[in-house]
């Protein structure tokens, strides 16, 4: 199932080692002004947040629209994005080592499709979020043309272990992780992802609703192994008193005095700025041993070479965005907040 | 959207305050041996798990099958299954506040619907998970079937800020509930499910992975605020060294020797136990004062009267459960490894 | 698949042989004055529209609402509606062939499910439609809501090979339907849907264009063998010249000097009137001696007893128009042309 | 909605004035063969199967496969299958009439999309079903790699209104529609699709049944304006007795003595050959006057210059052999009959 959203859809499809990766918007209305260069724009932002964490840039990752625009606006048709795998064909003739990375999607993908570790990670690489990158870009074009005080904002506060403040603390941090990818390791992180300025309403309950579907996006994301919505995890600890959301006097309807519930109550929004934390492992790719296992079962140490991002977490806070940005404007359209056939 | 799944689908439907709450099953398998009396046991297992923590008991759920089955077996045509609410009536009358309340739906469905808070809550009532009981009861049945060495179970690992490890730590974590509850307040707690016995390879990646499906369903269910996969949030603070599942030596294939990631790797099981643990939020109707609100904006201190759970973490124990088994025989349907027509 | 429409979704379910069929909608918004009476109504009209090619009316169909309305509105929640099958005990003990009848669904259901011929038919059972009028008739009120100007009509065109144009025609071929019943044999018919006064631009091409939408929807009912969109198989031997409806002046956009594409162009509404035509199988139950067959696999001369419809034309033809209404109401939704959440 | 299928999903983009057209397949099992060059032959075949009636060839249709292989097999991910469009350029710097033709979608595409008339059509080209015929050749590969003695074969039964039953009465009826072309004008035809070989009980009633699935990728083929199966219309006029297939002996199961079912009964498949007729509209291009209109409802007379197919009913034999394709193989994959993760 690589096709997320019910009216605001997109398909991504592509690995590491073919020819290219991309993405079908599906469902985007027609108007909208949209040029290669925006793409090309977003992903070049997104590539490599913190370069001191990241391996180096290998590809310029450039979009082509091959559909569903005309004249630098969308048709309400399809849009197909691809972005050219540029050194595939290196990777094509790596050696392969056929053992399963611990940490590693080889061994799961095997379980499903039978098929061989792949150069790269194959679907499972962390190459295939560009994809969520680019429909993430589009969906985030939609949003700000048709409710302009939207906003969603992804940062990374905590990683390798210590709290993200400011720059000074992250600083520290980063370099606390530098370090442990000098010594073969590598480090995971928290990236707290807040949507501001929607309306109340949003969501699709009792399954769709904006907290599930928020859920889903996110853990569906390679690494991350966590999903907290407002106050999080820390709920089960509180009495009541202290975590229910008291009322407060806003101009025009009701308002809240906190916000622990994260902006979502039965599965709907409740208009307060939507929060959503998720958690990142450690790149499982590290220069210490580890023991693998080939497809007959039997037992492999191995190191795994090349250069690894220390934390794939600043990678991960653009594409929580992203995910965060798909998930509102399908609900917007499904809503009928947002025009599905043209923008005026 | 109250649709769950793409093969094995389960629509719920009703309210508090209606005539009956249910579930429509469709996608189950002809052949499947099924009676009104297991839906009923079920029902009854599920009900006040932990009777110190939970409201009297007003309702004996009374399910009923209305088709899909014939003399005792399913047909493969959709199930009805039909709870009528007993005290429905009563409810009608009851005193409406016009006031909506903190920490529950009353606002965010009205943003969305309009509506006025509705007696009991309406469709964003705990008591609407019935129908998800019932349905995971058919799951359960149909898992167990094909798959007899599954199991599903879900159990409190945490109760009003203190673990729950054994009899003892439980019983003191809920006298710690019970006295809140007398002091007018309420508690939160975490919930484990635990999932062992599949076949590795199941989940549907990029967008359908067995951890984003998980994590909707259990996000979904009313009062969860967290969804934790495998070692889950503690991951980031984890090196990738200290993260990692290793492989070990198994019979018949690669085994694990560790389980941080939960049983899931890029979206996909790897045939070790699947875990998740959610963070279930306090009961948001306590006694002591909360500032309210009404349609119009104007604030009111009220106290939610009449009896409330002093917890709901019990309660939602066996509803993880049956999302659990709800994601699973889905995934399972869709990957052909539990037949989609009729059993043998 | 019991489940039409992606935003206006309407999940049936129910056999003849069991307590009761029904229908869940989910997705109409909230705010639609909606009652009981009106749904038994609207069963009432549909049922043997021309008494005299019908059986004799054995149940009332007694629809009533369970859920996802309060004191006469709906909710926007999901809407069950229940009608008890009050005659189906005796049904339950009727002495159960095991034969495969011809033209029934008791074969293809046997191959797919592995189940034994039941009484009435199970869920192939005609009476099923009785979920697609109650649903209809929600659909139809919510389209008269929104838009008042849009009509839908179904009317026999064809009964029994004679061609219907007026109350003449009509009671000339009831007249043969009834002597073909007589001699042990049943009737077929055509049935032509006509939909007026919709917006231009409904559609969802390239899979969920109008046309594909609609033939969808009225290929499935139970007797339906072929759909045809404005001049239909016709259009086969006319000349492009012949067949091509021209532009002529009209009021506020362009309008059509004839209709020969019935309303639909490249699977998007054009504005004018949507025409589908749909052919009735005879009754497939006849008193005439037929080969049937068991389980297994011997043949056997059966003639099918009890009283049944000489043409079940009249019946499928509300039937189209209920379907009809579901297909654009989804559409409409989707378009953003109905409101999803709540009517003014 | 431009995807097709719940599991085999076929997500189609690309308009005739773009940089290419393509295909997203997702869901293929791994382990299928397949290579760039079988694609390109699948195209070849199907382009211009009457070369009196078509226009001349301007692109040579070299689809290349982007994603979903490895070494010429397939891995279960997604096949991303794009096809250049050679001589978009020069459509590009076309002078654009910014009149709706007659007969094609100009109209309806700017009523739902506010979109000008497009060079070649845009979306509605019928160039963009060479997506769908790329897609149906790896339906049809994987269907003979599951199931052998599948046929899936379309030809033409009537050519501008000349019933065509050989070679010869062919030759003559391309002669009529060659001449009718000469004289400015365009025929329309009817085309047969046969599915033999299948396995009894495919189909997901009541709303997924084997015939509205048929009716809804048929019907939505661009030029098809009506969907018969089995005998059709004609069942209108048949008494029961002379429609209903009685059954006959066969070796391991129930057959029939007749088909006029067309493989289908109660939405399910019988065994029986699969049999579907569409009726083609002419070519609405021509180059006799017809009247057109601009987007401000000003009436214009218009001949649509250059080449054009004297009938699509050649090309639109392959296109519904490929839907039918996919329907099936859809279906067999939701009924468990065909791998959904790898093949042997």
């Amino acid at each position: 199932m690589n096709t997320h959203g019910t009216l605001f859809r997109v398909t991504t499809w592509g690995e590491s080692h073919g020819k290219a990766i991309g993405a079908v918007i599906d469902g985007c209305p027609a108007n909208l002004p949209l040029e290669e260069g925006e793409i090309r724009d977003a992903l070049r932002r997104c590539d490599r947040p913190i370069p001191e964490l990241a391996t180096s840039r290998d590809e310029p990752n450039e979009a082509r629209i091959l559909s569903g625009t005309w004249r630098g606006r969308t048709l309400g048709t399809p849009i197909c994005i691809v972005v050219p795998n540029v050194d595939a064909e290196s990777r094509d003739y790596a050696p392969l080592s056929g053992v399963f990375r611990p940490g590693h999607g080889d061994f799961s993908y095997h379980a499903k499709y039978g098929t061989d570790p792949l150069p790269g990670g194959g679907r499972a690489s962390g190459r295939q979020c560009i994809a969520r990158l680019a429909a993430g870009c589009i969906a985030d074009k939609l949003l700000r043309a048709v409710l302009p005080a939207v906003t969603i904002g992804a940062r990374i506060v905590e990683l390798a272990g210590m709290a993200v403040e400011d720059r000074g603390s992250l600083q520290r941090a980063v370099d606390k992780a530098a370090r442990l990818r000098d010594l073969g390791d590598s480090s995971g992180g928290i990236v707290e992802v807040v949507a501001d300025g929607l309306p109340a309403g949003l969501g699709e309950p009792v399954f769709g609703g904006l907290d599930a579907a928020l859920a889903s996006a996110l853990m569906g994301i390679g690494a991350v192994k966590s999903v907290e919505i407002g106050a999080g995890a820390a709920c089960a600890s509180l009495a009541g008193s202290r975590f229910n959301d008291g009322f407060c006097a806003a101009r025009d309807r009701p308002g809240f005095s906190s916000n622990r519930a994260g902006g979502v109550l039965a599965g709907i929004g409740t208009g307060a700025p939507i929060v959503a934390r998720i958690a990142v492992k450690p790149t499982p790719s590290i220069a210490a041993p580890q023991m693998g296992a080939t497809v007959d079962g039997e037992l492999r140490e191995i190191r795994v070479r090349g250069r690894h991002d220390a934390s794939v977490t600043p990678r991960v806070a653009p594409i929580a965005a992203a995910m965060t940005a798909l998930v509102l404007v399908d609900l917007l359209m499904i809503a009928g907040r947002i025009p599905r056939e043209r923008l005026p």
